[in-house]
């Protein structure tokens, strides 16, 4: 045995008192809204108001994405087994990995590269890029399988633009998408890992928890799949079905 | 292969546009919190905004429970091999079952039966309790490892008031509590997944997607805590110790 | 804390010292099979040589059953997101349940009643099987989604006739086939976990392990199939494939 | 939707047909071990007779090793809080990674790296530890936290000579045992990761499908700890216990 207990600073539950990073989760309840207790949670303090702002912005923008990318896949698969939600859920957390949802931790690394160049951001992302393609590597946080430009992005960086968020990190984002999109003569947009990973760099979020979030985030579009295809879909169903189709609400608009 | 495709109406992914349950995503980032969009995942419509701030003290309840609970246990041993940070939380994941946060759906279901008998609360209750013993079945909602009394009972009790969501649910979970107490001799307390039962029965949420509210809530712990098992201890130190012991801040109050 | 440490009877590790049930793992290797180490783990003895050899052919008989099972389905998706082979293997797992490739305790259950009505085989077999209908159950055990007459099951039988292990359970399954089959005016014909149940109930195998053979045994074909998508198939290719062919080797006899 | 569906060669399933690389299951129950059918399902062809042993005594090599290793942690963890056996043996395979039962694979690449250089094989291995140290990485297969000599290895190196398996992959590992217990001044044995990938390499086992054996087999040791842990524990108890305790048979010989 260790001679001395492992530490953490995280979370702590003892007889009737549980502590969040030093506050009483009893004084949280149904005063901090659940995107600024995931930021107090991995961050280690609340967030200002704007950035708690950002946050939620960011945490809805990746809530769920449709039915047959892969972690939806893996959920629906195992729940539609009979298996359990959590055993669902799992499955489809499983399924995020770098290619999958959990590029913003590498995307960052790219531009906090970019930024430390201390360089015009156009000249800055062209010597990134070459970098890169010289090592025969993916620029991490460009391109999507499903989408030409994604919605969410615009959207995002928008929210960033009111909340006065976008600074250096977005700016040289942008020219990277510049720079790579002239390097393959073609365009390649900005992707959804992408456009968090320059906002979470510019409200200081630490890079080692940032692919936490999609997993955060994710876990409900996995839930809500999952409990449909436990209530929906017949048993074992799923393993003989050529594709999927949407019949929700018709397109509808918030006001 | 199946002649037709499967369906579902949760969420959905196509060139350029994502909905969820109808709405764009685009239009959600920014102008709905995580727990709205949550919400609307779950249920199918947008909660109106005392449901919607019911819905965010309800999951910020659950958040995290400290790192010696079985969820947190499994993620943060899985974490501590050099795992990846989505298998660190499925691990986690694996371990909310009936016993252990995985309660509220059950709870739910004794709500209702209390509810259905239009009796005064304490006479049904008593029943209620009456046949659960005879067959030796726990009563799903009551009792803790770790509380005596649970400070985020108290709590979300005092929310639900505040917002005007305490109706017969709230009263006949306070009836079942008071009839359990006196059928064993000894106060056996109203525990979170009991009390979270309560709410949602008073606002009409879907039985079946309940234990999924503890998941995503949860799963922020979880990333949290395997987080720093990633970044403060050394691989595989965690098999050698016998204990943990909180480091964070200092409690401290929210003003 | 616990006052008291828990107790394994299972195995233990020590400096320089392996124990499984009892033998220095390092006196089994190279002496007893990896069917027969299975057995020792799950039961606590060593098999005698004809349950050893049955219990080989058990495994082997669950051993890989196509890519398009939910279990190869859910490894397969998971691997192809660039996750770990174990990663991909425990999302395959989780995809295990009563409904595929879990119900051989359940079908064990079944059997014990039967023989426990010391009645002539078809009697107690129609007899349980009004029963099962009576309660809208279905009866573990029979049934395929992919098989008319399972070849598996046919083999398994006979080798169980060969080592001499085919005795009551057995008669009573196949009782049961007819029973069900008069009963739903279709043949409706034991399965291979039906047939698995039959001779671990003939053999004396614990009935709370026996899921776990499945489970050991289809790990190899989780492992073979996760495999094959990291090194064939391009990164997140599968999601958008309609169908899965087999280009292995052709038809070949084992002589 | 992909123009071409994606290709398998591991195995099939279709009406009354089960294809495991080109043999029809049906012929392989009885005729071959479980170890062989490992072989077959990872390699494509059955293993020839000595190699066939060989594989079993890897394989029983790793099937168990005690309750406080991280994989079988998190199997008991999971398995304690009334999770299903599927579940808690995925918990337990998610902890086995590159510094937990996952090193196979890397010290494979290690011995090639060695035996490449065409050198003695010491002058091999101390070349090799030099430019390892030069980049501070370790060595994979080597060193333990448990075992000082690692009862495992010498026997299985027992077994390869037995077999006439040892060649010289076996030789430049026992080298580099060498060269790194001179580089650091201290005895490093070689471990059961890197005894392991020597006899893979003698036998030409594909490096890429080297781990998934240790999955195979270790799920053995997770399902028969798990399943102990469901019925011989009480739910939650194991989270607030200290230490764990043998209390199966006492120590005992083959014969």
């Amino acid at each position: 045995m260790h001679p001395e207990p492992l530490k953490t600073a995280v979370s702590w539950a003892e007889a009737d008192k549980i502590l969040i990073r030093g506050y009483r989760l009893r004084d949280l309840i149904g005063r901090v809204s659940l995107g600024q207790a995931v930021y107090l949670l991995l961050v280690g303090e609340l967030p200002e108001p704007r950035v708690g702002r950002m946050m939620e912005a960011i945490l809805v923008s990746v809530i769920a994405h449709g039915p047959t990318v892969p972690a939806s896949r893996a959920a629906i698969t195992v729940a539609n087994t009979g298996a359990s939600l959590s055993a669902a859920v799992a499955a489809g957390m499983l399924a995020i990995t770098r290619y999958h949802g959990g590029a913003i931790e590498d995307a960052m690394t790219v531009l906090e590269e970019c930024v430390a160049m201390r360089l015009d951001p156009f000249e800055a992302a062209t010597e990134i890029v070459a970098r890169y393609r010289s090592r025969a590597q993916r620029i991490p946080g460009f391109g999507s399988k499903v989408h030409q430009e994604d919605p969410r992005v615009a959207r995002l960086l928008e929210c960033a633009r009111e909340l006065g968020i976008d600074g250096p990190y977005v700016e040289h984002a942008l020219a990277l998408q510049r720079a790579v999109s002239v390097a393959i003569e073609r365009h390649l947009p900005l992707n959804i890992d992408g456009a968090i990973a320059a906002l979470l760099c510019e409200i200081g979020f630490p890079k080692q928890a940032a692919n936490g979030l999609f997993l955060i985030s994710r876990a409900a579009g996995l839930v809500a799949h999952a409990v449909e295809a436990q209530l929906r879909y017949k048993p074992l169903e799923t393993s003989a079905v050529s594709g999927l189709e949407y019949d929700g609400p018709p397109e509808r608009s918030l006001e």
